[in-house]
């Protein structure tokens, strides 16, 4: 039997038809007649409720299906009696694929994101890293469809480099040398090292960017930056994504026109495409989040000439300095994902 | 006046109406009553030829545009009378951007790879390297349309990393300490290193896949991926982009049917949106091109028991080593780009 989605379960009305839903148990809670059983898949943040009548298993097994347990149910598709759900599952029998020990780290809800970083490789199962990867994904589509439609040519830049894109910031050395020789032998001979020169982590893949604009016309970056600085704020990462379009033939207008096309085509693609995630987000971290994107789509972009902008730019850095935080200034010229 | 892409102008039937196409010039050709300008913008593998009355233009002028040079010409669109062409521009006013020194070193059609590469920088602009960056983009582009339409996430696994990945490759280390204080203080203290411990470039995402996938059900990536194999040979690279996917609750016959369906999606693809740039290819580099891609989608895959496949490798392994050239061996698991 081949398996139904979560996501395709929940909006089906092929109501008494049987189906198979695979996924991790959210939660599980029992009553003498009905035991019902929340189920995830990942292709929803939605859960697919699984209605399971006690006497149709065995009691233990029953019991053994807790929270992070990994279960296959074959059920009838019903429609559901609880509010804002559409369907859900009468189980008929359950695959147990893998049980869940009781100290299972997300047994309630609600876990602060410091306490997740414990349990990084399960963090994908919450709602929030859930909802964060789905609209990741989704605007990583967007960018690649935006740009593909825009006839502008995905171009990969090496990140492996021995220029420094014009001094963009601090690098990580790659090398092949051997550290613990290195300091018996007391000295460092980048002859010997894998492109027989020092070599860095890009910082930016802008200066070949160019040079696939002036042969193809228009091209766009997309890909992993990095830069070694060492600042423990919410706003610098190490390691980074980072979309660099560069175009032959194009003036300020035009780029100022792509530029904010470009955002709100994402924007649009985002509210279009992942309004569950959204929602989500909007009522648990960002109250404002679906009004600023919503706004970010129905304003016309300020456009400021570059000395009133420097001015402008000037007094947030001063506003920034004086709230004793660290931002990252940017160049301008590039997206950051 | 807004510039015309020479892709479009090429398939444009507006006959006598006035454009502006900018580009790098190809070729120059002169004759007493008339000059033809070859223009290529990068958008196609064909040039627009521009028909050039020399009485509307200064001698040495139209004397300077040598190949490679960069201009703008506006001129009115006039159905071709070359075999083989659609349309070209009756040039009414050209614009120079940029002239080039006659030492340009593509002067000449069919230069050697090996020749071209003393001018990396300029080697975008020839046709071969300008088709295969095209198909190199429509692939990228296949790929995200594939996944993205069979319900997985794309997902960025960390480049920089601790861990090596089931020992796939040789690695190359990342790092910020001083490699000149550690030749002089004769020791390496990875507690003052970026990270606080030893780190490297990822030789595959595949175990942050398996926990996307065990997450969100079904992820692939599609990165770059490092392998400091010492090995100068044409099918090594230090750096390439991989696509792995990973998914949930799939057995191997529907991974069998996903992988299948998926290159051929992606050959489908390219005939279907890069039929110039292969077609030069199956003239100039390989005349069997067309026919193999053909063939891919036409004929279903063989499909081999475990054990019988590892003993058609094993015998393929013997040929490669007997043929004195060296092969890397893959896991199956992941495809290269």
């Amino acid at each position: 039997m081949k398996r139904t989605k979560v996501v395709d379960a929940l909006q089906s009305t092929d109501f008494g038809n049987e189906i198979l839903v695979k996924g991790w148990v959210r939660s599980h809670r029992s009553s003498k007649a009905v035991d019902f059983i929340a189920l995830n898949d990942g292709s929803t943040i939605k859960n697919i409720q699984i209605v399971v009548d006690p006497s149709t298993i065995e009691a233990d097994k029953l019991k053994s299906i807790t929270t992070g347990a990994c279960i296959g149910v074959v059920g009838t598709l019903v429609e559901s009696q609880g509010a804002g759900q559409t369907s859900e599952v009468q189980s008929k029998e359950i695959e147990i694929y893998g049980l869940c020990p009781n100290d299972y780290p997300m047994q309630k809800k609600g876990q602060s994101f410091e306490y997740m970083r414990q349990y990084a490789h399960m963090r994908l199962r919450t709602n929030t890293f859930g909802a964060v990867m789905r609209i990741r994904h989704n605007m990583a589509i967007a960018v690649h469809k935006y740009f593909h439609e825009h006839g502008f040519y995905y171009f990969h830049t090496p990140l492996i480099t021995a220029s420094d894109a014009e001094g963009a910031g601090e690098m990580f050395q790659v090398t092949t040398l051997d550290l613990d020789r290195v300091a018996k032998e007391g000295k460092v001979e980048y002859s010997k090292d894998f492109f027989g020169k020092k070599t860095n982590l890009t910082v930016s893949g802008q200066l070949e960017g160019e040079l696939g604009a002036t042969a193809l016309g228009a091209i766009y970056t997309f890909g992993p930056t990095f830069r070694a600085e060492n600042s423990n704020t919410p706003r610098h990462l190490a390691e980074f994504w980072m979309i660099e379009p560069e175009v032959a033939f194009m003036d300020k207008d035009e780029l100022m026109d792509l530029e904010e096309d470009f955002i709100k085509y994402c924007v649009r693609w985002a509210l279009d495409n992942c309004k569950d995630d959204l929602e989500f987000l909007n009522k648990m971290i960002d109250k404002n989040l679906l009004n600023t994107l919503e706004n970010v789509i129905k304003e016309d972009f300020v456009r400021l000439p570059y000395t009133e902008g420097i001015e402008i730019l000037k007094k947030a850095a001063e506003m920034v300095i004086s709230s004793n935080s660290q931002s990252q200034a940017g160049d301008g010229s590039c997206f950051r994902a």
